[in-house]
């Protein structure tokens, strides 16, 4: 089965934002073992619009639609290939009913062009969004199958994994399906983990094994044609000890899951609780933490110490470790570990995580934009303090700071 | 003029990597005045490229390609180009004594297949890489321009912004560039804001003003072409004008920046400080602030209290008001109220805010997910507290609910 991609939308073609869904459909289309041939960005303009659904009919058997399911005139991904197939579009009812409770239930007046966002093509399968208001759309006609998504990643991609996805593998019938694992890294760069594994990548053909792109995470995917799960699984597993035997102290899951859900996984597994107290990362380990659903019976809370005042106030952080000549300074290894102390004992926690550092633009303290101090306090010991010179920009040093320090506490928890 | 971009690369459809490359030179392009009216992806294959150049070249005046002209057997763009143009390849002597004197003066052996990267199509221009080895190549043939530059955006890039940038002003000629300027808009929605500026979106010729996606965002874009930027500036405030007549309470910035930015900067204006109290969003609001460089001297520091007795270890939230029968609970406008009050005391800053709420995907004490109240209290006033019933998975939910804070905390620092 040959597939095109055709994202929709003129802010792709002015560069005002990069198609992230590209990559995201190839990947998944790759695991449903759909060759993708081609990738398309066409404006919101009807006329360019159908040319490229001939280009792609002509060529392909398969057509992914993102964008243009919106309510705005500028939305015609539905209007266009309707028109291209002799199609009417039809008000798909559930969809309308969502679209008017949610206004009514808000108390907003309803703009009546949300209505087109109910809108599916006579004899296509609706596709339910669960995440925003347009409708998906699953077709087949004249021979060519059409998935229609929306545009923004966040209604797209959880489509994708549901109604899409399903619609798509019903129709691709009895094939040998590719099953796929995702392996999970932490504490090893991505081409350090690909160095240690090359002759495996670049030799192994049965089960495959392909660096999986993943933002600031390293990621693995382990991939089979079988006729059973279970028989996939036997294959998968045999790759995974092979690959375990070089790099299982980086492996933090077999699946595709972020690294602080399994923080969380661990801490319920062992009946403990978290308290972080952050400078540098500003509330990021909190937020991750805390966006692990269920994660309020693990995480009890914690603080954002943005100022050494606030270090002083809320930790009780002497201001004479602060500040001053001579002073270790608020990045430093004996702050991190009084915080990660005071903060563990103030929520009365197994765990107490902190941060501190400097996460640029500009240096602090003299002392260098990436630099960052994290300490890891248990109940009973005495702090454990880690030091990282990391480089790249504010957002990035954030992020690596935090999940350096969620792979230490991994580590403590696995042990 | 018309452009098309075609990447040239397997490991993009495969999704392996994120085409990155469409982004900047579709901006790259628009600065040069020239419309991108397509973006294509095509696979290292020689019979789908040249397909892709036919379909090209039909449709557009330039093509610019990316990827495939490394040495390996694989980077096939300059061959399929020329075997199409009916044209041979020749040696650029400069380059290929460029990749002999690497690899000499590194000591390593030269793979014979490095010499490809110094070839060029008969009759086009050389276009000099000086971050790599292979070379690129400019050419106009049968009314078309093709512009030919290197994969990886590292040398893509230079190439660009330097020769490849410069052979395609010559051919371009006196051409007057696109100016724009992005609308930021919050506290109203994307479909609610279009509604408002229907007419002007469909009617207004130059500038051109139309909505402009952005995850979790609202904008608009507002363009003309113009001489010198003095002249497009003079065009686009006059639209601008316009549109605020109508939703000008909305707009909060007349340039690319979040929301917490542009808090950070009244805060700053003003000379007041930052802080937070947060349950339901678990550190977000902290998270995004600080995220803007330089919050430290606005944003002091917060609370993240997910569970009641961290409300009341940190904030003094008498139990008697979080639990227990007749309580108002955690997720209340008085808890609200409070956390807000007791985080601006504890911090001694002017403006303290606060989020409580259920972000799923359960519900909590009988409150439906979705409901979400946030507080702002301020030095010597009472605290302001605002209800939200949000709809979305627990992400969207905490994002909404962020945002609608920071869009009051907005409204009250700018007035």
């Amino acid at each position: 089965m040959k597939a095109e991609i055709i994202a929709v939308g003129t802010e792709l073609l002015l560069g005002q934002i990069v198609n992230t869904n590209a990559q995201f459909l190839s990947q998944k289309l790759a695991e449903l073992g759909v060759d993708v041939y081609f990738q398309t960005v066409v404006g919101d303009n009807a006329q360019r619009l159908r040319q490229a659904i001939e280009i792609g009919r002509s060529r392909s058997d398969l057509l992914v639609f993102t964008g243009g399911l919106g309510p705005t005139q500028d939305d015609l991904t539905k209007d266009v290939l309707a028109d291209f197939l002799n199609c009417e579009l039809i008000i798909h009812e559930p969809s309308m009913s969502k679209i008017e409770q949610l206004f009514h239930s808000r108390g907003i007046h309803m703009v009546e062009s949300n209505r087109r966002q109910a809108l599916i093509i006579e004899g296509g399968e609706p596709l339910e969004n669960t995440t925003g208001l347009a409708v998906g759309n699953g077709l087949f006609a004249g021979g060519t199958l059409y998935l229609l998504l929306p545009g923004p990643p966040k209604e797209m991609k959880p489509m994708m994994e549901g109604a899409g996805g399903e619609w798509l593998r019903s129709k691709l019938g009895e094939r040998q399906p590719l099953y796929s694992r995702i392996l999970k890294f932490a504490g090893i760069g991505e081409s350090n983990l690909e160095a240690k594994l090359l002759d495996l990548i670049d030799g192994q053909v049965d089960p495959t094994i392909a660096p999986y792109a993943k933002e600031g995470e390293v990621a693995i995917r382990v991939s089979t044609k079988a006729n059973s799960a279970s028989e996939a699984d036997h294959k998968i597993d045999a790759a995974v000890e092979k690959i375990k035997e070089r790099v299982g102290e980086f492996l933090y899951a077999q699946n595709d899951i972020p690294l602080e859900a399994e923080v969380v996984h661990l801490l319920r597994a062992s009946r403990r609780k978290l308290a972080s107290a952050e400078s540098c990362s500003g509330g990021l380990l909190a937020e991750l933490i805390t966006n692990v659903p269920g994660s309020s019976g693990e995480y009890l809370g914690g603080v954002v110490t943005y100022t050494n005042m606030m270090k002083h106030r809320l930790l009780s952080v002497p201001m004479t470790q602060l500040e001053g000549e001579g002073s270790p300074g608020a990045v430093s290894d004996s702050t991190a570990a009084l915080m990660a102390e005071r903060v563990r004992e103030l929520a009365d926690a197994d765990f107490g995580v902190s941060l501190t550092g400097v996460a640029g633009p500009a240096e602090s303290e003299g002392k260098p934009v990436g630099l960052v101090y994290f300490a890891i306090a248990e109940r009973g010991k005495a702090a454990d303090v880690h030091t990282l010179h990391l480089s790249g920009d504010r957002s990035i040093i954030r992020l690596r700071a935090v999940k350096a320090t969620l792979y230490r506490l991994w580590q403590r928890l696995k042990d």
